[in-house]
This record gives C-alpha cells, sequence and structure tokens, in this order.
C-alpha cells in the first residue's frame, strides 16, 4: 500500500529542521519511505492526497496524561487541595474499568482529532486504556498506576504489581503499546516501594517508569517532614530515577537537582496549564532542556488541564518561559514545536518510530489547515502553530501509515457512540462531588 | 423586523449571572425585546433560528487592539526591543492609509469570526479603522495614535490634534463608533501632551482617553530618569487619569497606585498573552479589581499578541492570576467570561448598550457550538468557555440586530478579498523587518 501527499508545506522536525514549501511525502505500508520539495516523484501509487496547501507535521505526542479523567473535565474548578478532598474520594467512588474504558475513548477521540499520535498515560485499570489505545490507532505508554491510598484497582502493592505483570504480558508483542509502571509520587508509595519499583524495572527493561514528581509544596512538607529531604534527593537514593524514566511536573528543583535528573538520563513531562491552573508555578523548563534532559509536553488529566491537545499547550509553555526569563528570547516557537513532536518522543522513548518525518520513520503525520484568518500572514510557521492555531484546524491524521483522522472526523472511533456512553457515565458525578464535599471528602488513611 | 433564537443555552452575563438551559431570545430590530427560559413566546417572527441546544452568550469585547498591526502578525518574534528597533521603524516606513484599512480589514474578519463584537482599537490613520469597524458592522472605540517618535501620520503634535478632530467629526453621529484620543504612552508624548490632552477631553467629553501606561522597564526607567516619579504618577499630575480613560496593560503598579487609579475613574485593558510573550510580567488583575477598577480582556495587536480572539485571551488571564496568587481560588471562569463581556463592555463605555443578554440592550450575541468531543462533559459552563473552547467553536454572531457571522462565514466582509489584499501588501515586510534589523533599527530622536 503506498500514499502520496503532494502539494505540503512540510515541517519535518528534523535534526536539521529542514522546511519543504511545496513538498510530498510517500508512505509505504507503516512507514515514510520518502518525502521531498519540489515536482513529486512519478511513480505508482495506491491514494494521492493533494493537501493543496496545507501544512504537514509529525504526529503531536502527550507525554502525561490520565486519559479516564476525561470524564471529570471542570469538575471541582478553583479549589485548593483538591487531591485528597475530592479526587481520591471521587475516584474510589466511581472508577471502574467500564469509566476507564468510557473516559479513555473520549481522551482518545480528543487526542487524535487534535493532532496527538503518541500519549503517555497513567491511571488504574491500565489495561483498558491500552485496549483503547490500540483500537483508536495510537501510541501508547500506559503506565499501572500504584499508590498506598487504597485506589479502585488494587488494595496493596503486591496486587498492584500484578497488575503491572498483566499489563505487561497483555502488550508484550504490540508495536505500537508499551508497557510501564507507575508510582503514583513519593508520597503515596514511599521509599520502599520506589526501590521495589526500580528492582521491577532492573528486571524487565521493556517497560518504563511514570510518576509525579517534585510537583507541589504539599509534597516538599511531606518529604522534609519524614525523610529529611527534598523529593529529587529521595527519589535518587531508591535508584528509580533510571535512564528513561519519565518524571512529571519537577516544578520544584534546583539547579543541583536538575544536574542530578539529567545525570541519570530521566526525561521530564512539563503539564503547563495543569501546573499554572493550580497556582503552582513555572517549571524550570529552559534549565532542564539545557542540562541536557529531554522536556515534552503534556496535557495532564482534564480534571487538571481541561483539554487534552498539543496546541493547547504550546502557547503557555512559550510564555510561561518567557516570564520566568524576563525576556521575549526563551523558548521560541521551534523549540516548542520540538517539544511537541521530537522531543516528546524522546521522552517516551520512541524518537526512533516518530516525532519527526524522516525517511525509515512509521509514518505519524498531521495536516493543519493554514485558511483561517487567524493564521494570515504567516511569516514564521513555528509562531503560526505555537500562537494562532488550534486543535480545529487539524483536518487528517495517519498513524502508523493508517489514516485515523479524515477532513475532522475520526476513523478509528465511532464518535456518537463515544460521546453518548460519555454522556451518560458523566452524569452523576456533579452530584457525587457535591456529595463528597459535603462530608469533608476525607480520604481514610491519609 | 423579529428574530427568535429558540432552544438555547444561554449565559446571560447580567448581574445575577442567570442562565437558561433551554432558552431563547427575541430580537426586534437592534433589539432584545425579550429572553427566558422554557417555551418560546408563541408570536409572529420574520426569522426563527433553532440554536438546537448550542450556546448563546453575549458579544466579546476586545479593550485594547493595534487592528492594523494583523499584518505584521509573527514579523520579529522572541527579540527584546523590539518596539524602537523594529516595530517604529517598520511602521515609518510601510504605514499608509492603504495598510491600515487593508489590515483592519483582516483584523475585524479574525474579531468577528471569533465572537468579538466590540473593539478598542489605536492606532494611525485611524478614521480607516472607524470606517472598517463601521462597515464590519462591530462596535468600536477608535484612537488616534498621537506620538512624538514622528509616526506615519502626523509630525507634529498640532497635526495629530486635527487627525482627532477629524475622527471626531467623522463618527460624531454613528452610534456604533466613537472617536478617541490616544496619546502613546508617557514617554511618547511627555506630560505637556498628556495635560492639552486632558484638557482636549474636557472641552469634548464624548471623546474617550486611550494609553499604554506602566507597561515595560524602559518606561519606569525614562520616568524615574526625566521625572523622578513613576508613571501611574506622571500621569496623575496631568489630569489625563480621568473618569472612562482606558489605561492598558498597568503592569507596574503598586498598591497606592492601584488606590489612584481606580479614585479617578479609568479602566484597564488587560493584554495577558502580550505582556507575557514579551517576558514582562503579570498585570495585578485582581487587586485591581478589588479595588473597583473594571479590567477587561484584551488582544494587543497581531505583532505582540498574535490572535485577536477573545477565547485566546480567557485561559492565560485566569492561569495568570492563579499563578500570581500562588492557588487554584484567584479568578474563577465566571469572572473571566465576566471580563470578556460586561466589565470589557464597562471599559469601553459601552456597559449600556452590550456586554450581557438583558432586555433593552442591543443584540449583540454570539452562538458557541458545545458538540465537539474536547468540550464534553460540562459540569461548568464557563470552564467549558474559558479553559476548552476556542474561537473556531463559534457559529454565528449577531451585532446591532444584524448577523455578520453565520455557519462560522462572515457575512459583513468579503472573506477572500480581505485574505488576497492581506496577502498581497504583507508580502515584502519580511524584507523590510530584515533590512531595519541590518541597519540597526535605529529611530531618529529616541
Amino acid at each position: 500500500m503506498r500514499t502520496l501527499l503532494k502539494n505540503a508545506r512540510i515541517v519535518t522536525m528534523n535534526r536539521d529542521f529542514d522546511e519543504f514549501s511545496a513538498g510530498w511525502i510517500l508512505v509505504e505500508d507503516q512507514f515514510i519511505v520518502a518525502l521531498g520539495d519540489g515536482p513529486d516523484p512519478e511513480m505508482a501509487v495506491d491514494e494521492t492526497v493533494d493537501v493543496n496547501g496545507d501544512l504537514v507535521m509529525p504526529g503531536m505526542v502527550n507525554t502525561h496524561c490520565h486519559m479516564p479523567m476525561t470524564l471529570f473535565r471542570g469538575l471541582g474548578e478553583d479549589v485548593d487541595d483538591r487531591l485528597f478532598r475530592y479526587i481520591l474520594p471521587l475516584e474510589r467512588e466511581a472508577v471502574t474499568p467500564d469509566l476507564v474504558r468510557i473516559g479513555a475513548r473520549l481522551a482518545a477521540l480528543e487526542m487524535i482529532l487534535g493532532g496527538v499520535t503518541a500519549t503517555a498515560d497513567m491511571y488504574y485499570f491500565e489495561q483498558e486504556v491500552g485496549r483503547v489505545l490500540d483500537r483508536a490507532g495510537m501510541r501508547g505508554v500506559v503506565g499501572q498506576t500504584l499508590a498506598d491510598f487504597n485506589p479502585p484497582d488494587h488494595n496493596s502493592f503486591d496486587a498492584g504489581f500484578g497488575l503491572v505483570d498483566d499489563l505487561r504480558d497483555e502488550f508484550r508483542d504490540n508495536d505500537r503499546i508499551t508497557a510501564s509502571i507507575a508510582p503514583h509520587a513519593p508520597y503515596s508509595t514511599g521509599p520502599e516501594i520506589m526501590e521495589r519499583v526500580a528492582g521491577y524495572v532492573a528486571d524487565n527493561p521493556d517497560v518504563c517508569i511514570q510518576m509525579h514528581l517534585a510537583e507541589m509544596k504539599s509534597e516538599m512538607d511531606w518529604c522534609s517532614k519524614h525523610y529529611k529531604c527534598r523529593p529529587v534527593e529521595l527519589a535518587d537514593r531508591t535508584g528509580i530515577l533510571s535512564p528513561g524514566a519519565i518524571m512529571a511536573h519537577c516544578l520544584e528543583v534546583t539547579p543541583g537537582e536538575i544536574s542530578t535528573l539529567a545525570e541519570r538520563g530521566i526525561t521530564v513531562a512539563h503539564n503547563a496549564r495543569s501546573n499554572a491552573k493550580a497556582g503552582r508555578g513555572i517549571a524550570p523548563v529552559e534549565a532542564m532542556r539545557q542540562s541536557g534532559i529531554a522536556v515534552g509536553l503534556a496535557s495532564d488529566g482534564a480534571m487538571s488541564g481541561n483539554t487534552l491537545d498539543i496546541f493547547a499547550q504550546m502557547a503557555p509553555a512559550s510564555m510561561f518561559a518567557k516570564l520566568l526569563g524576563g525576556s521575549r528570547k526563551p523558548m521560541p516557537a521551534r523549540e516548542i514545536v520540538k517539544m511537541a513532536t521530537i522531543e516528546g518522543a524522546r521522552v517516551l522513548g520512541l524518537n526512533n518510530k516518530t516525532g519527526s518525518l524522516e525517511v525509515g520513520k512509521y509514518a505519524d503525520l498531521v495536516r493543519v489547515s493554514l485558511a483561517a484568518p487567524r493564521m494570515m500572514p504567516i511569516y514564521d510557521i513555528y509562531a503560526a502553530l505555537v500562537f494562532t492555531a488550534n486543535a480545529t484546524d487539524v483536518q487528517d491524521v495517519m498513524i502508523d501509515g493508517e489514516w485515523v483522522v479524515r477532513k475532522g472526523e475520526a476513523l478509528s472511533l465511532e464518535t456518537a457512540r463515544v460521546l453518548r456512553d460519555a454522556a451518560q457515565i458523566a452524569d452523576t458525578f456533579s452530584l457525587k462531588i457535591r456529595l463528597i464535599d459535603a462530608k469533608g471528602g476525607n480520604v481514610p488513611g491519609v
């Protein structure tokens, strides 16, 4: 099967940031086999798509998400201490394999429609999430969460590790879905479990680690009180900061801790909107990248960041870096697009497969319309993507050589059914959260 | 002429924030004559629009713009000291009445498509901007800029005041367009001209003042060096802080200065994205509003903020307030929507005419689709508008009882022609800015 895309403005996001003004891409089966500028190659193909001057860019990568929480989007806004007060009680009451499947479908639908072709995820009943991502045609690094707060799918860490085994077994031979182990955070696992996770990954090097780290003041306080140190130091002692581990947030990191993180070879998921909405501050992304840490953009769960597309993260990521630096210079638009694509792929350990348009890579690509008046004129295509484009400009999306979106409509998921199921299950959550709130939202054992 | 909108989810943004879940609005000629929830009124109408469960909200208000600069969108990104280095030389070389007209058309097109029904603007050849807004069917407060840096349309302040006279004369009887006088900034006019502006407005109370104030470090330094004070104090001495004057930015204001601004009855245009992109900081919006100052959302020019719609300003305005406050609590979504609508209208002095859906007000309203998967579920309609909706969700826009947008297409402007003209005139600016940069971009007399 050969598909030719032609008449495309192309940003490749390869090492030289090559751009083509009237380019073409030849896809054979799952792979990009040729691309270039100027006249199309004359050869027999099965499908020719004239993209009519639209932009073609690599599929975007979401480096941190809790997909099923899309059903909680917009619940419990503007309230501090939400995690213990609302979220954990709500999850314990409401989260079932059904909810996870239905929420993950809604999330996958939003992501493919917005041009996200690969995502990291961590939640409960994560096998369901992996299955949804597989059906949606996406790439995913799916992390079974482990935590001590009596979460919906395990009442002991032994049971939690069992779920990781199941996840690994199910997706062992899946080319697009990678099993991952996701200790929730230092304060919700403790150093012994972090050590055990490090050991598990040493024994199973195909399994990637995801964890929330150095995210908020209560975490800093907990760490200081119980271990007389900061979270990065505690985590480092346990060996969990192993090469390729994805650490989400990393807001509260000193220059010395950044050096430690860089030396260990971990990667970072930057949740710009979610962190800012929580009033928690701005992660020192520029400093982390300058130390050689790969930093990707991330939506976080929709209960925290509201959207799951990466367009919505790009302008905040740039603005926040400029605010932190007190200058226009930090993090120009091209660097932001890099974080949204090839650098995000590196965070997920997928940079040899996806994240740029290059011969030999899997055909994960997005067609973005440049036609809206708000896009005009375009002097800098990266600034246009970062500051004016939005998820609705996405026209077509291909993953692994398969079209999953055409003309803004999902092909790999049944939109009407996904929305109907989501509406039905979401119906009672507003009431539930009010009841939890009325009861003071206490979490036993926390 | 009577139009009935029915089957609408309505946010009125009236004093009680009334919302209707299955509502209707009756428009007669220019005015809203009735609205409510439940069964439609049974009466003869000329047009019935079933909005099919979409949201109807008041038209949004942009409180600070430089519409013709839309042609410079994305030029000179990521460079400090742009105003003197690039923008003023480029403007002196390129800005003509033709450019102003073509750029203002592109801006008006983007604004109506994004649900903005009223805007403040300040630029050169501002009569052209007023004419474009009038033709586009929008409301506008159009400010002739006055400055000492030899701008494109006046080489003396006397000539500049003459242009204000012309503007006032042309739009004296126009119900939708209000003439305004726009001294550029303290550092580019000086106290004598600010005094003269205050005197002009005392003699012509129909003319509103717009000015950039307390925007950046170089302004603070200039003021300190030449007048041994800060910009708010200098401005206050001249009498220019008169009731209803619109001050853009107000980033560098102390609590004492906020009290002064509140006592004088000025209003503030908050340019969240533009200020952040410049790395200048976050305006203390919550403190200003708590002092009783009306603060509206604003796009600034597209060379600074890239977009002109107000959806793009809402999430940043909320996130920045939460970052500044170190908590999720500041500036909940409903307050942000208030700033985008009725409070913005108050900034423009139009709150008796527009900004909310109430009987007796002009029919300025926007239909927003809630159908995209990324909008689902909706527990909090304001959070959905602030954090997930975007300009592309706007379906229909009515201003002054006239449809200016239907099904996402502009009726009052000829889209293809506007885009063609814009593309043609924008063609050479990239080259021009490179030449200006190569010459060091010096501005004589600065």
